[in-house]
């Protein structure tokens, strides 16, 4: 139950700190892509080693998908991780919106931070990098915390692992790879971000359960542990 | 006595070093907010391994009061690091006014880096961000130095975690999370930044208190050891 | 086998998401030079530690070389890496061509972020840089990887090198030191690029036999193990 | 003696690597101060690691005054990296100028990325801020390379924190803290960087004694080995 609310606690961080370094900060003058690639990046760098030995630190759906798929944790388990995820999320994004009205700070991103497509990418190109971008980032959960694979840097790997994901995706769609942290602030934007929102969590999955199939089969698959969570290697 | 020491010389450097970064180049034709929040971060990293082993290398009087409350320093060590952390932080503050007039260097902040709201963020809203802030690195603090959560990633960690931190806040209050870091520069700016100094001292506390509250419960009370420092896991 | 494909996916990786990162974000209002430094340094950073247990992460012909030479693996290990390596670095290419086209993205490099030379260096300094900045990288991962050189932050300091490297390179050649990532977006690009891309084979494979003249010397010969693979250390 | 030839080599890539990415690409549309202080630390990261099991990676006059005044290394050892260093430092602003006529490239800062002051700051200003960086890096050196502080990630603290070093002086004396890297570059460009040479070899060193008068204190003395290095905890 301690895991379950790491999850939630951990995926508001992550929202509010990363999607919060760009609503306040992503225009030019100020932090730019460059800045709100390594928001994300580093605020899960650190979540991976402050909560990843209570629950793993998936706080994301994708990867708590992958971990489902190669065993490393029970699908109740899974269930529980992912109310939590867009829970943390939904609130992350209650507060940031917050912010925008009791605390006078200007929205840069007009929309809360959330996920679109169209302006410099299509739907096709959409779904084909959201999801190699999540078989990225959930195929390197996934093996540096495998027991072939584990290394005192898994947190350091997985947190910079998606520090160029989204210097590779905030030009196109602004970077999802989490169902939970794009259905957030579409909420709270409404409009297309919402009407689009079903990309941001079907790409992401498609990536994650790539990234399921492909890192044991080159690792060769390790015997079966239902209950062993991510975490251990963190 | 040492650790007391050491507290000094890394609260100095902290402020000297990152503090200096911003008044010396923050203007965008230099290093910008990218190059500050970097800034913060890796001279925490620096000190978190290079005076972690004798005090803990707190630096932050947010972060020694989730400290002394998770009891791993007593009272006596806690105010001795306090007095210590705002005399480094009041030393540093005079050195970079020196530089300004005998260095002949520019303030390119006009206010020698020191925190303030208004122009970006109202107080309700600077209140509402440091705290929060200042919990995601104490949090941090606490649950890679724990028992459970030691890791030799522990530096990198919370230095990691300090440049997302001033990426999301340096566009709004400037970032404090550290009372240290504020009233020093702040006593030698005057005006608006030494009245609204008071906001940089409570709110960042009590951030650490809610931090304190919240790691503890996430992974199970450990046994209370008075006298272990966080120094432990650095 | 299994070591070869993990070549064949890593380089893939490395090609479609660094290469990726300039092509879709390289524009100044972007991500700039510095992003796309860290976008190839970050993605190896991962890879180090994600395929590094498997095949050893060379993800690079000239690495794969160095190694060769130094006896870390044997010849028909080495000409499978090579093949595989080519074949994931085309692959990349492909899909990123795919994007432009399909996925309706704008080149902003003009060539499929391919390598070339004339407009910053001339080809003598175009030969000169890339071997060198490859000497740095294949010295590091002969070094870092060796027996006594063998760290837990082998993986980080492989994929840093990476990063200063491109920080040097991108405003000269665009930074080769690789001759995979070279070929693929050379292939379809076309024109001067192509006709040029001999220049980001050779020089890179001639800073790789340098490395392994180098590392070996400064460090004394270690016992020869042919089956070794730099895997080990990562 | 192979340590000698390592310092040599290391002083060379710092040099040449880390200058280079000034000489070519500090210009605002380019890489930047941010850029360029990411060149100078991560450099040293791979640095560290990489020749740090045979020469400790001093590649720094100052680094080495300082180990010789705690014992780290003896006095005949001490003289040979200084002369490996230098050498080191000449060679590579001997190719950076090679690079700028037989290889075309535009030398972007005007004088080999030389140091000086006079521009932002006084021959005051320079002294002291040199000498207090150039304290931090040897403080951070000692500290994290000593029996009780000794750690795996002891080569990122000692490269990261030549980042902040650099993001704090670039802006005002173009960061020197190593007279090796400043003398090279000097030598060839000659003028006002050549006449003020001697502030960049004067001030680092009495940054290194500083550092090697406070490290001692703060941790208490250790029992003195003369010929451990500081290699052991890389």
């Amino acid at each position: 139950m301690r895991a379950i609310w790491a999850e939630l606690v951990g995926t508001f961080c992550l929202v509010f700190f990363a999607v919060g370094a760009a609503v306040y900060g992503i225009d030019g003058e100020a932090i730019g892509f460059v800045g709100v690639a390594f928001a994300f990046g580093l605020v899960l760098f650190a979540l991976a080693y402050a909560i990843g030995p209570i629950s793993g630190a998936h706080v994301n759906p994708a990867v708590t998908l992958g971990a489902l798929l190669t065993g490393r944790v029970d699908a109740a388990t899974a269930v529980g991780y992912w109310i939590a995820q867009f829970a943390g999320g939904i609130a992350a994004a209650a507060l940031l919106k917050f912010m925008t009205t009791a605390g006078d700070v200007t929205d840069q991103t007009g929309a809360l931070g959330s996920n679109d497509y169209g302006a410099t990418v299509n739907l096709t190109g959409a779904i084909v990098i959201e999801a190699l971008l999540t078989f990225l980032l959930v195929f390197t959960v996934l093996a540096v915390t495998s027991k072939k694979g584990a290394t005192p840097a898994a947190g350091a790997a997985i947190g910079l692992v998606l520090v160029i994901i989204h210097l590779v995706g905030l030009p196109l769609t602004g970077t999802s790879v989490n169902p939970a942290r794009s259905l957030g602030p579409a909420l709270f934007a409404g409009g297309a971000p919402l009407e689009h929102v079903w990309v941001f969590i079907v790409a992401p999955l498609v990536g994650g359960i790539l990234a399921a199939a492909v890192q044991p089969w080159l690792y060769g698959r390790e015997p079966k542990e239902t209950d062993r969570q991510t975490s251990e290697a963190l």
